[in-house]
Parts: structure tokens; sequence; C-alpha cells
């Protein structure tokens, strides 16, 4: 059942551990669900009640300490030896009384981990404001750092076994976009095209199924295209009308996203216009992106390209993506905007996602690439257009 | 767009602002994705930046303050003034500088409300440790308070509109349960079958379609089945294996959940044994449950059937269900367990969700029940049995 080699996970873990040196941790508290996955294996749609990974210098390996009930799934996913594998009481779970993160920390007290320096994932999204009280109540004697993205940006490389699943995911986002683009006509209920879409998400293809995406699909359509995070109804798509369709591939947890925007009908000449910069604007940045440049450097390519055509981005045009959980399939690292210095390296994962969202109009035309030695390779093979469906 | 008249938001803003006045209240930072929906109609899939309504008694309307590329969807989605719709600007997303709740301590200041004592739910998912700590930082003169489930307790009440949602959402689980039942085969991929779940829950009925759940199908087999929440593989279903099946149908974020247990083959006595046990301590549940009982002695009535049977089951057995985003459909308020002591009341809608897990097995039949002045009525009309293929 693991998606990788138990080695892989032990050189994960290690690396966790130079870094928690390098920040001066004794011990971390992983609550993310992606950084759990990553370092442990564990797998499951638990995370809606607190649960933790722990990394401690002075144990081989991570605790896993998850709700009662979810137990016997650490037992299944996680590579873990079962001594460190905890599960708490079903009276904790949304107790006005206590809070799992009070049996954590009494599960720490008795391993003697209790004390040091702690690291805490402060802005992951299940690691609450009250687990955080939580365990500054109880562990009194520790000290709390904020340990913000430390495990995220180990994940910013991928190995060999993780690309492959991203490439995995690519061919599985090919059939979910060309499913997609074929679904959306005039008169068609949104909601019976989003139909046809997740059942080729959950598919996949005849080698290899396809897991649920972080983000569900969005497709905004009409004046909905003016803004990128609106979900589907049961009103029919319209002749005239934009609809952008910003969806993934996920494999084994991992995704490949990808937008194209579809017009059915003549487009007006502005999308036409627009589309032609944004697709430019795309392909300069993936011919030239390359180990060595920085994050603003390459998005400053992009942003030189639209600037000539007189339009303006304020938001960042992409950033990391791979393992995750939702509500999101970025993350939470390197963002293409300016005044990120991160320098890129080979074999980073990167959704370049220039979309334009005006007053009452939008177009998306994305790309996620795997940056290589040698420049950037788009995962998915979609052809890269403003589509029109006349 | 909106799902719900104006006034009756209206009524519930009002109802918070009650509720605030008794919690000695001035001001309600509301970061849960549903009750931002309940209490002004915003619905997108940004939950995954930091974002909030904040309710006011100063102020009539409520704020909503989000990312400024999603500040359009709050235009297309919710009921309030454009004023006191507010987006921040991209450079507040997942930078190491600035939080965007430094932004929202802002706007509060900017408009007298960043003093006197501050409400924060401060178990909510996606208000996370450093959201607090932002605006513990920010406003120095104001006073916090953990306003916990304030909002969702307002929820647990449903009105005829709302529980007319939950009824759809109801026929289509039912369509989604019949699909999901047939697709359980030998030799069938676990994904294709979850295709055609996810389909049927999209597409809804020819009357109205469905949205995506708060929970994406659970579908544990074979040795799966000892634990509750891990999601599907590419592998094939076996003859002589469970599955169990825990599904919802959901409209306009209504959710109407529901498991169903099935058996590939000749099914072991002791399954069905344990159906037979369960199945009956739901009926009796269904039959007795009425407004006046406290939660924990309807818990006892399921408990007791149970005992004499020789079964124990330590998690809780049932909890208020409706209006939700990912990670959950469950409003965090009622468990039917020993120590709740809730009286029910009528227009209450409960999961009744007696999961039995085991060392190497289990079993789940639910329901969902609307509780009205006579008494529990099951929303779906699913046969209440361990469902036998062979």
């Amino acid at each position: 059942m693991l998606a990788f080699d138990r080695q892989e996970y032990l050189d994960r873990i290690e690396n966790v551990k130079l870094r928690m040196m390098q920040f001066g941790l004794d011990v971390l508290i992983v609550s993310d669900p992606a950084n759990m996955n990553y370092l442990t294996g564990y797998d499951g749609w638990s995370f809606y009640t607190p649960q933790a990974v722990v990394v401690a210098l002075a144990q081989d390996e991570p605790l896993c300490v998850v709700r009662g009930i979810d137990l016997n799934g650490a037992k299944v996913t996680t590579f873990l030896e079962e001594a460190n594998l905890i599960g708490y009481p079903d009276d904790y779970v949304q107790s006005k009384r206590k809070h799992p993160m009070d049996f954590l920390a009494e599960v720490l007290e008795a391993r003697g981990l209790g004390r040091g320096n702690i690291g805490l994932e402060m802005d992951s999204y299940y690691f609450t404001a009250a687990s955080a009280e939580a365990l500054y109540q109880q562990l009194r004697s520790a000290t709390f750092k904020n340990a913000h993205t430390l495990v995220n940006w180990i994940r910013v490389i991928k190995s060999p076994a993780e690309l492959e699943y991203m490439r995995q995911a690519a061919r599985i986002l090919e059939n979910v976009m060309t499913v997609a683009i074929d679904a959306v006509e005039p008169g068609v209920r949104q909601c019976d095209a989003v139909a046809k879409i997740l059942a080729a998400q959950a598919s996949g293809t005849a080698d290899f199924g396809g897991d649920y995406t972080s983000i569900v699909p969005m497709l905004p359509t009409g004046i909905g295209t003016s803004t990128p995070h609106l979900t589907w109804s049961d009103k029919p798509f319209v002749k005239g009308e934009a609809t952008i369709l910003e969806l993934a591939g996920c494999r084994r947890r991992y995704h490949c996203p990808q937008a194209r925007t579809v017009f059915l009908g003549k487009p007006p000449q502005k999308l036409v216009d627009a589309a032609k910069v944004v697709v430019e604007g795309l392909n300069t940045v993936i011919n030239v992106a390359a180990p060595g440049l920085t994050c603003e450097e390459v998005e400053g390519m992009w942003r030189a390209v639209i600037s000539k055509a007189g339009i303006k981005k304020d938001s960042r045009m992409g950033y990391s993506v791979g393992l995750n959980y939702p509500p999101d399939w970025g993350e939470h690292t390197i963002s293409l905007r300016p005044g990120d210095k991160t320098v890129l390296q080979p074999d980073m994962t990167i959704h370049l996602m220039p979309g334009i969202w005006e007053d009452d109009w939008g177009i998306e035309i994305s790309e996620c690439i795997h940056l290589t030695e040698n420049g950037a390779v788009p995962l998915a093979n979609t052809p890269r257009e403003l589509i029109v469906k006349d």
C-alpha cells in the first residue's frame, strides 16, 4: 500500500532532522496532512479531527497520533512500527472540555519529548489557534517555535519516484481536460459537465486510477470568469459566454493542475487578444525558466510580455505543486512574484498560472512544469490556446 | 444566486448579535466557511487563503474580507453592499513577511472595530495559530475571547428553506447510493466505482443539480473496513469481502449523508449478526428520538441494544449535519455520546452513525434524520440493511 520504498521515507525524515538541527528544534509537530503523508505514508480523510506526526531528534521513527477510530488506518497506510501509532479516545473529538492536543501533550510527556524546543506549523490549515493554546497550556517547560513550512520546503524538490507520480497525474489530466472541453456545450447543465470531469478524474487511465484532487473542479462561467474560485451550479452553459476550466489529475495524492478557457460561439476580440498575450507570456516563461534563476526573475519575464500588451496582473503567476490534500494543491513555498528570491532548482514542479481577472471577464491558460537541468518541461500535453467552440 | 431570501440572512445575523451580547462580544470574526456562507451567502473555494466575515454590534451589515482575486466572487454570491466587501492584496498570500490577518486588523482599526471584546472561532479549521497570533499582535487594545462554535449552534436548528435543501440532498443521495451499490462488483476497480458515485453526486436529479460534498466518497474495503476514513485505490473489489459506502448528497452546500455496507458473496455469520444488531439499534433510535430528550439519553438507547448483543462502541453514534465545506459535513455541535446533555429540539438534522470498527472488519449502516415535533423522520428512503450481492 505504501506509495514509496521505506528507504525514501527514511531519507525524508533524515532531511527533516537536518533542518530541525539548523533551526534548533528538538521536536517537530507536523499537522499538515501532506507533510504527515510525506514522512510516514499516512493517508486517510481524517484531517477533520486534530492529528499529528511527531519527529524528534531523540527518536529514530516519528510518532503518528490520530483519532482512535483512525488507528487501523495508520496501521494499513504507514510504514511505522505499531508502538509508534497512537490513537486518542473519542471523547476528545469536538469536546468543550478537552482537546486532542491535550492528549498529544500527554504522549509527548510520557516519551520525554515534552520539553526543549518544539516546532509548530503555525499556519497549517488544520493546526488551529485552539490546538496551539492547548499545547502551550499543557507543556509549560517547552519552548515553542514557529517551524513555518520546514517540511514543505523539503517537498519542493521531487524524487524520481515522485516525478513518476506527477507524470501519471499528467496523463490523467490530459483525459480530464479533453472530457471537460467536450462537455462544455450550450444548454448542458454545469453540474452534468462536472459529473463527467469528476468521473474522468477518478477513473484515471486503464493502467492506473485517479485520486481525489485537493481542489474540486473550478468552472466559473460568464461573468463568473471575473473571479477564479467559483464552483458549479445547475445552470446551463450559454452560447456567447466563456468558461474557465481549472482542473487537475491526481495520482497517489500528487497533482498535475491545468487551466484552459473555452468560448462557446465567436469570442470577443478582447478575449482573443488576451489569450494571445497570455499564451505568449506563458511560452516565454516555459522557454526561459531554468535552474539558477530566481522566482522573481521568471515572473519578470512574464510581466514584460504582458505589460507590452497593456495587461496588468497583481496576483502571483505561479507556485510549487505536488503532494497535497484539500483545500489546496499548492505547497505554500515558492511563489512566482516580485520579492520571491528563491533560486529555482532541478526537479521542482511548478504550476505556471497566468490568470487574468478583470471586472466582468477573465481568462486562464496555465501549465504545470517539471524544471529539469535543461529547463522547463510541461508535464501535460494539451494544446495551449483559447478553445473556441463555434 | 442567493440560496435564501435576504430576510433569512438578516434574521441569522440578528440571532448572532443576540448571542454576541449574551457572551459580551462587540465583534465576532467568523472564519469557518460554512458560517461565512450562512451569514452572507459567500460561496467559493477560496478558504485555502485566510478570509473572514466580521459581525459587529455597531454595524448593521457584516464585513466580508477575502483575497483580492476573490472579491468579484463575493460580489456575485453575497447580499452585502459593495462597501462591506474588502479584498486584500495578493502579496499577503503565503508570505513570510505579512499575514492576511494583519490586513484584517487594519480594516477593523479603520472602521473603529479594533477594540473591545473580539470573539474568535479558535478551533475552526481555517483559523490557524498564526492567524490568531497576527490579530493579537496588531490589535493591542482589543480583548480576545474564544467564541467557540457560537454560529454553529445557531445553525443547529434548520429553517423551512434549509430543510427543503436537506430533502433535495436526500433525493440526490438516494440516486448516489443506488449507483454505488450497483457499481461495487468483483473485479471492478474501486476508482471506477467512485467515478460513477462522483458523477451521480454532481448530476443530482433532473430537477436540481448536486454540489460537491464536504467529504469525498469513503469506501473502505476488505481489511480496510476496520477503519472508517480510507479513500479508494485502483485495486478491484474482491468476492468474499465487505465494502463500506459512506456517501452524501449535497445541494447548495447542504448535506444528507448515509452509510451502507455491501458484501460480495456469502457474508460471514458475524457480519450478518452485527448488521442485525446495528439495524435494530438504529431503528430503536429512529423510533424513540424526540424533542425533549438529551443527546446522551438517545445514545443510551442505542447502547442498550448493542450491549445486549455484546458489541461495544466507544465512538459517538451521531452528530449534527447540514451546511458545510470540506473537510467535514458535521457541524461540531451535538454529539450523541455519554456526557452530551444537549436537549433535542424540532428541526435539528442529525446523522445517526452507528459504525462498528473491529480489529480486521467493520460495518456501517447509518441514517440522516430530521427531528420533527412528532419524532425522527429519516431524510432518505434507502433499505436499512446489510446489502448482500451473492
